[in-house]
């Protein structure tokens, strides 16, 4: 698709095999443009070793040229999800991981206390991690690049990998003169419509609602696309259906470190303005006479006086992470951290504590309300 | 403790080491007398080799038995909790195990096409399994059981472990006047308190109330425990807490199958004479193209018309039970089924599908509504 002229409600389209172009007319347009990886415009920034991570081709290429030249080296840009998994993932092919990251702290989508052992658990696993680096710009030779250059060093590589985030692929939609939210999403209404009638959008190009701040949010996950073009879908069949919203859930891991998230964090709180308590613990996935238990650590953020739920992220070993699922159910619910504290959850020695590590820190949180 | 005298809020008391026995005057009294397992009156009970598993020294002596005098063969009568527990510890330890279960199905707390694959997996360990046999007797010789009788036939074996549940040890608290539950259980009010001004009882002896029924209901299990005598606690000291009532959730596993229930099964929405809805889906714990992932099986119950969540069941493998909190949090919080199809679940390749098998459940379960 080229262009969308919304007044003549057409769109001009282009045939890849001959690239002929023509207008088509539509009685209802569903625009599911996706995101697109940041890139950076940086010296040397296309020289060849230099990766993306967005598509499933992008992931084949990167896999090939690590079969190909056999790298021994290799810097990520990024310490978030994508970041976190191609150190996994290339650490496990023997390649010597360097991971540089703008920010104080990786997965900045946890609160630094949260962060710190993720942390400790690439440095244990080998990963040469510096953090307040942003990356500069990279040199090369025939093409080729060779190094990756931050404020205080320069280091030598093979290969790198640049997991930066992601941007909505919203250019069409501006162009039509269709709403943008503040990060360049799409803006649509519970049913996934824009702001034109039977012009509908969903996925990784749209903004979605926050039930937690109340306010629209980008975020570009799988399982909340998945969701929103079924309403898109139900609704521009003729159907009615309507997307509730985000809570801010994530989950990955690092080796045998789960991580999860949801809610709000420390910093989106503040922003908000808004009066809170927290509180963090240390306990184990289960009954520590049972084979296989490993630490987790549970933080809980709630609401100054109401004791409303706010957020809660988890790090911690198998078993761990899924558990945020009951906050994003408490979340999406209205609960308050004393209602979390008292819920009916699983128990049993292989699986738990008799108090749940999230009724723990539900608990402590509570406390400080 | 021999007696509770109310009217002169006085008990009884006996020390264990000289016999000798006094009353002793109480202010606050806490009744957290347990439960006891069920033995049946049969004949040749009271043989050596028969086990009922409810104190650690229950099961120090079965280990004992065991490690001693080398059973080949074990009958494990009931396929609840306790039962599947034994048949995967007596299997470890490379006993031959037979099970017989008095109704149609294991797990009860789970309705029949949920159970169906706990029986596979059994089977397929190599338990004999003997669905509707009650157990009607032992033939013992010398004082030690040499066989189980059912109606349909004898069972010759070395070991015997009767697993048919509990009933609470409320004898104490009847004797003194206090009202007991259907079961048999203490009644008390949100606060732990009996009928009776400052006598307080939690534990596996009180009743409990069920979110989802609206109903008192008897669990003894010691996550509830816990969270009541927690209350009982700070209400005896002066404070002030309430427990909210359980939904009825239970976890266990069988080797590597996990299962777990929450809110109400067919039976009891029968049982209320509510109409309900129900589905049954099959998926993954994760996305197939991450290692490990394993069938999982979730049945969801709402309740026709309004779509309210009336209860869940999951079996499956690594990963599959402790799901079963997102829909135990949606129980305590009144979600419809709806509701929960759109829960901002966690999602990464590794620890869901895209969409979760409890979003998948809950989806399908809300197109029969």
């Amino acid at each position: 698709m080229l262009e969308i002229d919304l007044d003549r409600r057409r769109v001009q389209v282009r045939r890849l095999e001959d690239g002929k172009s023509w207008w088509e007319h539509f009685d209802q347009l569903h625009i599911a443009t996706g995101a697109d990886a940041i890139r950076l415009d940086l010296p040397g920034g296309d020289a060849s070793g230099i990766h993306a991570i967005r598509t499933l081709q992008d992931g084949i290429d990167l896999r090939r040229e690590v079969d190909e030249k056999k790298p021994q080296h290799a810097v990520i840009a990024g310490g978030g999800y994508i970041g976190l998994e191609m150190a996994e993932g290339l650490l496990a092919r023997g390649i010597q991981v360097t991971l540089i990251q703008r920010s104080s702290h990786v997965m900045k989508t946890l609160d630094p206390n949260m962060a710190a052992p993720i942390a400790d658990a690439l440095r244990k696993a080998g990963v040469e991690l510096y953090l307040d680096e942003p990356l500069r710009g990279f040199e090369t030779k025939g093409g080729t690049v060779r190094a990756v250059v931050t404020d205080e060093r320069t280091l030598p590589t093979d290969l790198v990998v640049v997991a930066i985030g992601v941007r909505p692929n919203s250019q069409l939609a501006q162009q039509a003169g269709l709403a943008l939210g503040e990060e360049g999403a799409i803006r649509v209404n519970e049913r996934q419509q824009t702001e034109v009638e039977g012009v509908w959008a969903a996925g990784d190009c749209v903004e979605s609602f926050h039930l937690v701040s109340r306010r629209p949010v980008y975020v570009a996950l799988g399982t909340v696309a998945n969701k929103q073009g079924r309403v898109a879908g139900i609704n521009l069949g003729g159907g009615y259906a309507t997307f509730p919203g985000v809570v801010g859930t994530a989950i990955t891991k690092f080796q045998d470190l789960e991580i999860a998230r949801t809610g709000l964090q420390e910093r989106e709180i503040q922003e908000l303005g808004w009066a809170y308590v927290h509180d963090t613990i240390e306990s184990r996935t289960h009954a520590h006479y049972y084979p296989g238990a490993a630490p987790i650590r549970v933080k809980i953020l709630a609401e100054a006086e109401s004791g409303r739920l706010l957020g809660g992220q988890i790090v911690g070993g198998k078993g761990s992470a899924k558990r945020i699922d009951i906050l994003a159910t408490a979340l999406h619910a209205g609960m308050t951290a004393e209602e979390v504290a008292y819920l009916d959850l699983a128990y049993a020695p292989p699986f738990s504590m008799a108090w749940d590590p999230v009724h723990i820190g539900a608990r402590m949180a509570k406390k400080k309300v």
